[in-house]
């Protein structure tokens, strides 16, 4: 249940430390977290379309090294189930020419219906990450 | 039809070459605009609790000088109604500290009812925009 | 050694859940320390200025309620200094309206010098946080 | 003197509209200029290495059509020297699946050395671009 994601840093990205900004790292998860859940399952997209959301109750952030404008950057993501409401997506980022560590981290998200109510985890979700 | 509005340059808002962002700008405008509207007429949120939106059909930005982290700017935001379908924003930010140009733009609105349809500009607007 | 700072939340901010978007609030924890370091200490530019700059090392997010567009969120903001060469902040950020608590979250920084070189915490800082 | 690239939109670049933000088009325009600059000349960041900088003295935008999250757009860039001292980029966004075209614009920059002085095109840009 895990997926690498290619993406290439953006000048509007990088803030006037010359670094990438860090909450940057979180939409970089949010594009890993799109892919794993497209090849795992079906698009996050017609999971909306469906009814059901997945908004993000915690987030952490670990920053070990600085991604610079234009790097290509390799976002290594894994899905798990910790409980059966929950759902838990782990982040690896690193510097694509030379796979140096720059970040890692982590969001937890509960699924909801178009009403916002919280709902358990989808059965046939459970299928696939735990078959 | 004009409002005024300071905000102070975020961190996340600025890039590597040290200066704001060239698209944070058109944020600003939407602050401005925000505040403008609230002025003139009511809030935008109560306006998409009625049901009307605003989107953007045209914007441009001219930059003069460039603001850094920190910097307090203003934001000067003029409304006019120059189609019986379009309402436009004029912008002027400058630094606050020495109202120093920094940039100038617009941006051309449409009004479209809650299925995406254009309408016209309600005439509660045209009465305060043009009494 | 604290902080409290109110924002209101930008159109741009939000997402197509029309919440808040998560990353966003990291944005608002910044403002928040700016805030505060500006009170207890000096400017953050200055810092900058001086050479000195604060790279977030970890960062963590709990996320409680949504915010919507328009409005106004409250940042309250701690300074505690864990080790001899971390500054960690504190966040609570809550709904101006009512009081509901919305997000809690921290970020640990290190000081970095010129050549992004780790030193300690400047003494002159302990004294003001630890007098 | 033209590039097409491709990228898909991220949920932290659409608003509570449901469409990308407004602001986000000139982030996918920066996308597409970087690629094409990379195509004729050779990547931004050695530009910025040699001391070369490109900032934007003035950008326009038309809006057609909204795109959603996860839509692949087609970015084509084409670059034109319309002065001696100015660079010039033309964007036509598109839905990848069906073609719509959802957004046009340009941006004209100046070029500047480090010290931010301007300076004019460089000779051997001039001779990739006009040959």
């Amino acid at each position: 249940m895990s997926a690498t994601t290619t993406v290439r840093v953006r000048y509007g990205e990088t803030d006037a430390m010359g670094w990438v900004y860090h909450a940057t790292y979180l939409t970089y998860f949010e594009v890993g977290r799109t892919e794993l859940i497209r090849k795992v399952w079906r698009s996050y997209r017609e999971l909306e379309d469906e009814g059901l959301k997945l908004p993000v109750v915690q987030a952490g952030c670990r920053y070990f090294r600085g991604a610079r404008y234009d790097d290509e950057i390799m976002i290594e993501s894994r899905m798990t189930l910790p409980t059966p409401a929950r759902i838990r997506f782990d982040y690896r980022i690193g510097r694509a020419a030379d796979g140096v560590r720059l970040v890692e981290g982590f969001t937890e998200h509960c699924f909801v219906d178009e009403r916002d109510k919280p709902i358990p985890v989808p059965a046939d979700l459970i299928g696939r990450v735990m078959p």
